[in-house]
C-alpha cells in the first residue's frame, strides 16, 4: 500500500516536504500540492496535481493524508478541514496561532474518536535527541535534575520579537523537553536582555523553567547569534549528564585553527529528523495505529499554551506558576 | 516501478541487506532469499521466497537483481551466474578471492557491454567519508600529502591472520582512498607488529602506500585494538588538514570522565552508509544508468590485487613496487 | 629582595599555599605558618617559625607579609590586624563571612591609603578565563550578551546549604564575571530545585543576573554533581562565543568510549592559577605597586553582597534588584 | 643557595632561556650571558655580565652552571668546555652535529664520573607528554602496540632538506619515545613525499621504526603544513589507547565554525616544558644529584646515531637495521 501524501504550502517547509513524498519516503508518494502562488507549487509538484485551494487538495480523492506547511495563521482552518474530510494530517508547528486555536483541534480530534493529527515538532526524530532519551532510560546519569537548551540562530528578521521567539522558537524547547523528561511544567521566568547596537531588546532570552519532576530547565534563545544556527541540549542528573556533540560529521585544520562546522540554518541540521519524522507518520498510517514518538494535538496545544503564559511573565517581569486544563 | 531484490547468503550482512531492501529502501522490495541453511533464510524472508540454491533465486522471474552476501569463496560463481543471467548484481566485498577472479569478472561484464557490478565498498557512502571528498574538491586544504587511516577493531577471531587484515581488512582502505583522491597506489611497505602476549604476530600492521599523484598513506590496521570499532581518516594537504569527527552523537559525563562511545563494530558506525549505498545502488537501476558512487569490478579488482601484492611486500619486509594491468 | 610569607591556617588551602612560598614562587620563602593545631601546622612548616596564635606571627619580625587560610570566620579579624601590623594580606575567599565584615576591612585600608588586601578569587589567574579575557579585549566575538557559567561539585558534605552555595561557592562567579566583563550586577534570581532522593532542596540551583553593560549571566551551582569537579564558562558575544576547552590533557580510549578526565576537586583544576597567583602577589610586592589582576578588599565585599543579596532573592522566590554602596 | 646560570647564545632560544632564569625559575639567576653579536647579547642581559666569547662565561667566577643555546656546530666545543671548567650544563639538541661528537661528550663526562651533562629535548617535561607517560605507567591501556606521531610545523626555510627534518626535528620523537617507551629502535623504514608546487621533495616524511619491544612507531614530519604548527601523540596498546587533546584552553565560535587554535611555532606550545625543565635542572643542581627526567648525553646521542642511520634509509629506500654501541 502506497500513502499518496497532498501538502499545503509549498514555501521553504513545505517544498521540503514535497521532495521527501516524492524521493525519499517509503510507502509514500506526493499526491498532490497546494499554494495560493500557483508557479510555486508547479516548480515542486513534479508529476503530482497542482492546486490553488487547499480545501480542493484536502478533498480530492488523489490524496489520502495532508502535510501543512502554509502560513502559521492558516494552520488551525487547514487541520480543522482535514479533521472533516477523515483524512491525516502533519501540521508544521505551531499547531495554531494561540492555545485555544489549539484546543479546538484537540477537541475536534477527540469528538472524532481517532487520533488524525500530528504536530511537526521533528526534534524528537533527531538522532542526538533521541540518543539523550534513550541515555536517560538506562538510568546512567540518575534522576534529571537541570536541562541546559541553547537555540541559536545567526540571525533573524527585523520584525522578529521576543514573544515571537517564545511563540515560534522556544515552543520547540518546550515540546522536546516534556517529552525527554516526561514532565510537565509547573512554573517558568524569563530574562531579557536590552537591545545592544543593531539586536533589539529581547534578545538573548534566557527562560528558566521548573516541572513538576523537580528538575530546572534553563535555555538561551538567541536569534541574532551571527555564528550560526545551533542548537545544543545538555541534561545533568545525579548521578552524570548527557549532551549533544558537535554536530559536524568532520573537523578542518586551516589557518591556526581547528574547526568544526556549523549550518547557516536548522534545515542541515534536523534534515535527517525531518526524513525520519515523515516516515515514521507514513509508516504510523501504513500500519494503521497513527501512532508514533511525533506530538500529539495535546502536545502541540501544551508548547503553544506555555509560550503564551511565558509571554504574561516577560511582560510582569516575575516568574508565573504555569497551569494547564486537564487533558480532554 | 519497483526493483524486487534477491539476496544470496543470510548470514549478518545478508540479514541486513534483507531488511534494507525490505523495509528502508524506497523502490525496492524483497523478491527473495537463498541460503543453503534454510531456516536461517527462513528468519529473514518474510512474504518473500525463500531458495536453498542460490542459481535457482537468480535465475526466478521473481527477481530483478541480486545481492551476494554469501561466503567469500562463492562471490565469484555466484556474480558470475548473475551476469549470465542479464541481472544486476550488488556484491559484498571482496568481489571474489583473489584477482584473478576478480578479473574474470572484470572482462565478462565487458564482453556484456553494460555495467551490471556493483561492489559493496560501503565506505564510499558513509556521510564522514563524505564530508572528507567535498571539502577536498573544495580545494580549500590544498593538495593532499599525506593520509593517516586507523582501521581497529575490538577483538578478531583466533584464526585472523596478518594476510587476512590486508585482504579482508584493509581492503576497505586501499578502495575508499583511491576513491577519495582519484589515485593509484604505485608503492607499498608493510611493518608488522611481533606478537605480544594472546595477540599474535602481525596484528597491528602498519601499511605505507605512495599514490601516482604524490602522496603518502599510512594505515594502521589493528584488529585486536579492544576498546571498541574505530574506523578513522585524516588527509593533510598543502594548506590544512580534514579528519573525521569523533562518530557519538551525544557525550555522557560519569565517574571523573566525559565519554564518547565507540561501537562494538562496524554494523552501527557504518549503518547510514549501507542503508544510503543500497538505496544508491535501486536508484541507478530504476534510472536505468547503473551508475553511482559506488565501486566497480575493475574497483574490486584493484582492491584485491593491491592486497595481495602488498602480501609479498609482508613476506620480503621490504617495499615493493605495485602494478596494474591496463584497464581493459 | 626575598619576601617572608606568614600562612595563618594550615587545612588544605594553607598547607597548599606553605607548599608554594617554600618550593615554587620565585622571590618568596616561607617565614613561619600558624594554627591552633600545633602538629598540623608544624607537618607544613619545614624550616619556617610555627606558631599558634596568628597574631604572633602576623607581629613577627620573620614575617614581611601573610597568606590567611584559617577559617571564614576569622577572616576579618586576622586581616584587620595583618593591616594593624602594615603586612600585606593575601586573604582566602570569602574575605569576611558577611558584607558588613567586608566593608570593615575596605574602610580600613582606606585609611591607611596604601593598597595591602588581595583577595584569593584565584580564578583571574586561571589560564582559561584569562584566555576568555583575553579574546573579548580582541572584540572578535563582539559585545557580550551572555554568559553560562557551570560550577559542579561531585559531592558537598551534609550540612551545605543552598545559602551557602551562594556565600561560598559562587561567589567565585560573581567575582570572576565580573573581571571578565568589567561589569557590575544590577538584578538577579534564583530558581532552586526541590529535593530529590539523598540531595537536599537547593541543589542545583540556577542563578540569572543582569549587568549593568546589558549582559546576562546565567549560572548553574550543583553541589552533588557526582561526576567530578567541573566549572565551565562560555560567553557569547554578538559576533560569536567564546568558552572552555575541556580541561584535561589527554584523552583515553577504554571499553567502548574515548575519555577525557574531571579532576575529584578544585586543586588539581585550578593548581596552575593558585601558583601564578601567589607569584603574581609576590611580585607585585616585591616591585612595590601591591598591584596585579588580583581581587581587592572592594572586589571581595561587592562578591559578598552580591551573594547575600541573592539569598533574599531565593527566600522571595522573585527576582531582586541588586544595590552597591558608593565605593569609598 | 642560588645558582648563577650563564647562557651561551642569545638567539630565540638562549633569550628565552635568560628570561627563564632572571625571572621565572626559583633558585637561579642570570649570571651572563654570551654571543659574538654584543648587542643581541646586551639586549637579554639585564643585570648580568655580558660575554662575547663564550669560554670567558663559562669560566667566570659569576656562573656556576651553562645553558648552551649557540648554533649546532658550537655546542660539542663550547659542551667540552663546560665539562673541563667542572661546571654542569644544559645544552640545547641536538647535543653536536653528528653522532660522533656526541659520543665525545658521552666519554668525557664519563672519565669526569658525574652526570654534568642535560641535553634539553623539553618534550619529557611537557605536561601532555608527562600524561601519556603516567597513564602508561598504570597500565591502562595493556602493552603499547603502536604509537604514531605527528610533527608539524608551519613553514619551513626554502634551504630545509629531508635530511634535517630527520637530524633536528625527528630527534624530538626518536628522544620522547624512547622515554615514553623505555624502549630501543631496531629497524626503521623512511618514506618521502615527491615535490609538490612549492614544498620539496622529503616533505612529509613517513618513519616507520620498530622498537626492542615490540611497538611500532609512526611518525609523519611535515615542515610545511602551512595551518600551524602541531605536536601530538597517540599510544595505542592491547587495552585501548592515549593521545594528546588538542592544546587550546579555550574554544571560539565564529562565522560558521567552532575554532580549536594551534599556535605559529613551537614556542607558545612548549612554553610550559621550558619552564618546567630549566626548574627542573636547577632543582637537580641543588640538590644535588645533578638527575631528573631529562636527557642525559647518552640520550642526546642515541637519537642523533638513529637519526643519521634513517638518512641512510632515506637514501636507500628501503628499511635498515639500527644499532648502538654498548652504553660506555
Amino acid at each position: 500500500m502506497t500513502i499518496r501524501v497532498g501538502v499545503v504550502g509549498t514555501g521553504v517547509m513545505g517544498a521540503d516536504h514535497a521532495r521527501l513524498f516524492a524521493r525519499e519516503v517509503r510507502g509514500a508518494v506526493l499526491g498532490g500540492v497546494a499554494d495560493p502562488e500557483e508557479e510555486r507549487a508547479r516548480a515542486v509538484a513534479g508529476n503530482a496535481s497542482v492546486f490553488t485551494d487547499p480545501l480542493q487538495l484536502i478533498r480530492s480523492t488523489d490524496v489520502d493524508a495532508v502535510v501543512v506547511a502554509s502560513p502559521d495563521h492558516t494552520h488551525k482552518d487547514t487541520v480543522m478541514a482535514c479533521l472533516e474530510a477523515g483524512k491525516p494530517v502533519l501540521c508544521e508547528k505551531p499547531l495554531a496561532i494561540d492555545a485555544a486555536q489549539c484546543l479546538e483541534i484537540v477537541r475536534k480530534e477527540q469528538e472524532l474518536g481517532k487520533k488524525m493529527v500530528q504536530v511537526g515538532f521533528m526534534r524528537r526524530f533527531d538522532p542526538c535527541y533521541a540518543e539523550l532519551k534513550s541515555t536517560l532510560a538506562t538510568g546512567s546519569i540518575g534522576i534529571p535534575r537541570i536541562v541546559h537548551n541553547q537555540h541559536r540562530n545567526a540571525r533573524a528578521p527585523e520584525w522578529f520579537t521576543a514573544h515571537m521567539a517564545l511563540t515560534n522558537s522556544f515552543v520547540h524547547e518546550i515540546d522536546v523537553t516534556r517529552w525527554l523528561l516526561g514532565a510537565e511544567f509547573v512554573r517558568g521566568h524569563v530574562t531579557e536582555a536590552p537591545s545592544a547596537g543593531d539586536i533589539p531588546k529581547g534578545d538573548p532570552l534566557m527562560i528558566t523553567l521548573e516541572t513538576d519532576t523537580g528538575a530546572i530547565v534553563s535555555t538561551e534563545v538567541f536569534m541574532n547569534a551571527d555564528y550560526g544556527y545551533h542548537v545544543h541540549c545538555e541534561i545533568a542528573g545525579t548521578r552524570g549528564t548527557t549532551s549533544m556533540a558537535h554536530p559536524a560529521l568532520t573537523r578542518t585544520r586551516l589557518d591556526r585553527a581547528e574547526r568544526g562546522a556549523f549550518p547557516e540554518n536548522w534545515i542541515p541540521r534536523f534534515a535527517d529528523a525531518y526524513r525520519i519524522q515523515d516516515q515514521s507518520w507514513i509508516n504510523s498510517l501504513l500500519d494503521g495505529t497513527h501512532k508514533n514518538e511525533g506530538a500529539t494535538a495535546w502536545d502541540g496545544f501544551v508548547a503553544t499554551t506555555v509560550a503564551e503564559q511565558l509571554v504574561t511573565a516577560i511582560d510582569m517581569g516575575a516568574p508565573v506558576d504555569l497551569t494547564l486544563p486537564e487533558h480532554p
